[in-house]
C-alpha cells in the first residue's frame, strides 16, 4: 500500500526522510557493523547519538545552560508522579497547584494528590473543556512548589495563547502535544515535560527540560529511577536509556532542524491549521467544537452533529488514505492531529475530502 | 563495513533476520502504509503486535494462564523500586529477603530498603561474587513478603544452577541476563522480571511475569504507573507502551520460535558456552574468573593476568570484527556476552583468535 496520511494523536506520522535513513542504516549504522539497537549505550556510537540528540533539542528550543535535558522511559503518565515526587516537597506544605484542562490535565492531578496538597485554581470542565480558563496571577498561591499547566490539551483541542503569570512559582508544563510545534520561552517555565510519539520520535522516549535548581528536592520515598536528580547526574544513562527510540528522536531533530526550526515549523503549523479551520468556519455540515482563540494548532476535533454521519465519514476517510480520524469518545465526532511530520498536502487532502463529503451529504 | 560479532553485555546483538525484517517493515508494515513507530497503540494492527508478542512469550516460556505477562518501561533498575512497592506490604513487617550475588542485586537491595525490611539471606561478596553462595529452605522466613534472587549475573558471569526453595513465599527473580537462554518453570516464581536489551529485542521494554495472586497488595505511596495491577488491567496499554521495542521483541519471538524454542536454544548456547570455557581450562595465557559449577551460560569473565595484554587484546579483537570484549571495571580483563542472537560462527571466531593471541604472547 502506497503511505497514507496519518491524523493519529499519539503516536502519529514520521517524516518520510527520517523513516528512510532508520530503514537505510538498520543494519550498519555508518560503518559501525552494527545495528543502533545492538551497540552498548556506553560506546563511543551510542554516547555520540545521545549527545547529538540533547544538542539538537537544546538548539530547536533555546534551552539555557541552566536547563538540564533528561531523556527518559514511561511517558507523561510517568511524570505525573515525578514532577510532585520531585517538586512537591520544596516549600512547605508540599502544596501545588493545577490548571484542569483535560483529561491529561486530571490524570495529573489525581496523582499529585497522592504526594502533596493539590489545588485545582481554574478547570474548564463546565463546557467539556472548550475553553482555556482566564488566568490571573493573583489566583497563583506564592507558597506552592509548583504550578502545572498542560498547554495544548490533545483531547480537547485547546492550546493556551499566553502563559500564565505565576511570579517565583515554578512553570510546570505537560508538553507532550506541542513540543517543538511553536516557539516557547523556556525560560518561563521550571520543568518542562513530553512524551515523544507525537512531535519527537517513537513512544518511548520522554524529554524533561528541568532548571537545575528544582533538582535534589525529592521525597524521601521517591524510586531512584524517578528521581530527576539521579538521571541529570548520570546524563540520562544511570540504566540503559531507550536507545532506538532517542537515536529516532536525533533523527527528527535534525529534519527539523533542515526545516528551519521551531519558526519555520509554527509557520507551517499555522498555515496547516489554518486551512482546516478555515474551512470549518465555512461548511454547512462540520463544526469546529472548540471556542475559536483557544483552538489548538495540533488537535483539531471536529462533529458534523450526526453520530451516522461521523462514521460513515471515518469509514470513508479510510478508504481514501486518511487515517486515524475518529474523534476521542469524550467528544465525539472526528479529531484531525497535524503533528509536525504531517505534510501540509496531507491537510489539503483531508479539506478536499471533508468537501466532496460536505457536497455528497448536505 | 561488514556486520561484527558484537559481545556487548547489552543492549547486544540482534537475529540478523529480524534486523532484515524491521529494515523492509520500516515505511510500510504489512500494508498498513505506515511504519510501526507510527501506528496509533489503539490500532488494530498495533493491538495484533502486542497480543502476539504476548502469546509468543506465553508459548516460548510455558507460562500458565494465572500469570499476567506485562511489557512495560523503565527497564529492570526500575523493576528494583516496583516489586517492593507492590509486593513488600502483602505480609506484616513488611519484610523481604535478597541474595547478594552481584551489582544488580546490591542495587535491588538498597532500591528495597526505602521500602520496607530488608534481609541479606546469603551474599558472595567475600569473594568478588565469583561464586553463588548455597542456600538452603530454612534460611528462608516464611513470614517474608518475598524472596529476591538474580539467577544470572551479567558482570561477574555467575549462574544459579538450581533455584532455592523458598516454601510459600513469592520467588523473585531479575532475568535480564537470562531470560529465554534457557529453560526455567515459571510455576516456581512469584515475579520474573527482565530488561529487554539483552535476549529479547533493544532495550526500551521490561518483561514481567506476575502470579495474579500477588496484584493488588500496593503500599499506598505508589505511582500509578509502578503498580502492576493496573498494567495488568490494562493489558499493559495504560499508556502508550513503548511499541516499536516491543515490535522487535515480538519479532525475536517469532524467530526463536522458529529456532526451536527455548530447548533447542538452550542446548546452542550450552555448546556456544562449552566451546569458549573448554579453551580457557586448557590455555595457558586465559583463565576464566567464576567457580567452575557456578559459570553462566551467557557472560563469560576471562583474564590474562597482565593489564598490558588485556588492553592489547580487546584492541586488536576489535580491529579483527569482535567488539565489546572488554570486561566490567569490578571484574577486569574481558568479557565475552554470548546472548541467543550471538551465531555460533561468533564464538568460534572468538576462540580461534584467542587461540592466535596466545601463540603469538606466550
Amino acid at each position: 500500500m502506497a503511505r497514507v496520511f496519518n491524523f493519529s494523536a499519539g503516536p502519529s506520522m514520521l517524516p518520510e526522510d527520517v523513516l528512510k535513513t532508520a530503514a537505510a542504516e538498520m543494519l550498519d549504522y555508518q560503518g559501525t557493523g552494527t545495528s543502533v539497537m545492538e551497540m552498548s549505550h556506553r560506546s563511543n556510537a551510542f554516547i555520540k547519538i545521545a549527545a547529538d540528540a540533547e544538542a539538537g533539542l537544546r538548539e530547536l528550543m533555546e534551552i539555557p545552560e541552566s536547563y538540564k535535558v533528561l531523556f527518559l522511559q514511561g511517558g507523561a503518565s510517568t511524570q505525573f508522579a515525578m514532577v510532585p515526587l520531585n517538586i512537591i516537597g520544596r516549600c512547605e506544605g508540599k502544596k501545588a497547584e493545577y490548571v484542569n484542562t483535560g483529561m491529561w490535565s486530571k490524570k495529573a492531578i489525581s496523582e499529585a494528590k497522592k504526594f502533596g496538597s493539590v489545588k485545582v485554581v481554574a478547570t474548564s470542565e463546565d463546557k467539556n473543556f472548550n475553553y482555556i480558563p482566564e488566568l490571573k496571577k493573583e489566583m497563583f498561591d506564592p507558597a506552592a512548589s509548583y504550578a502545572h499547566i498542560t498547554p495544548n490539551n490533545t483531547i480537547f483541542g485547546t492550546r493556551f495563547r499566553d502563559l500564565p503569570d505565576t511570579g517565583d512559582v515554578p512553570l510546570v508544563a505537560d508538553m507532550s502535544s506541542c513540543i517543538l510545534s511553536e516557539k516557547y520561552d523556556v525560560k518561563k517555565f521550571g520543568i518542562i515535560y513530553a512524551g515523544a510519539q507525537k512531535n519527537v520520535g517513537p513512544a518511548g522516549v520522554t524529554i524533561v527540560i528541568i532548571r537545575e535548581d528544582l533538582l535534589g528536592k525529592e521525597l524521601d520515598i521517591t524510586p531512584t529511577m524517578l528521581s530527576y536528580k539521579i538521571h541529570a547526574e548520570n546524563e540520562s544513562m544511570y540504566n540503559t536509556p531507550p536507545c532506538y527510540p532517542l537515536y529516532m528522536a536525533k533523527l527528527v531533530f535534525d529534519w527539523l532542524k533542515a526545516k528551519g526550526g521551531v519558526a519555520a515549523m509554527q509557520k507551517i503549523n499555522e498555515d496547516k491549521a489554518a486551512m482546516l479551520y478555515d474551512f470549518l468556519d465555512s461548511s454547512k455540515l462540520f463544526k469546529g467544537t472548540v471556542e475559536t482563540k483557544y483552538r489548538s494548532l495540533m488537535n483539531i476535533p471536529f462533529v458534523t452533529g450526526s453520530e451516522e454521519l461521523d462514521k460513515a465519514f471515518d469509514k470513508q476517510a479510510t478508504a481514501a488514505g486518511l487515517i486515524n480520524l475518529k474523534g476521542h469518545r469524550s467528544v465525539g465526532g472526528m479529531r484531525a492531529s497535524m503533528y509536525n511530520a504531517m505534510p501540509v498536502d496531507g491537510v489539503k487532502a483531508l479539506v478536499a475530502f471533508m468537501k466532496e463529503f460536505e457536497s455528497k451529504n448536505s
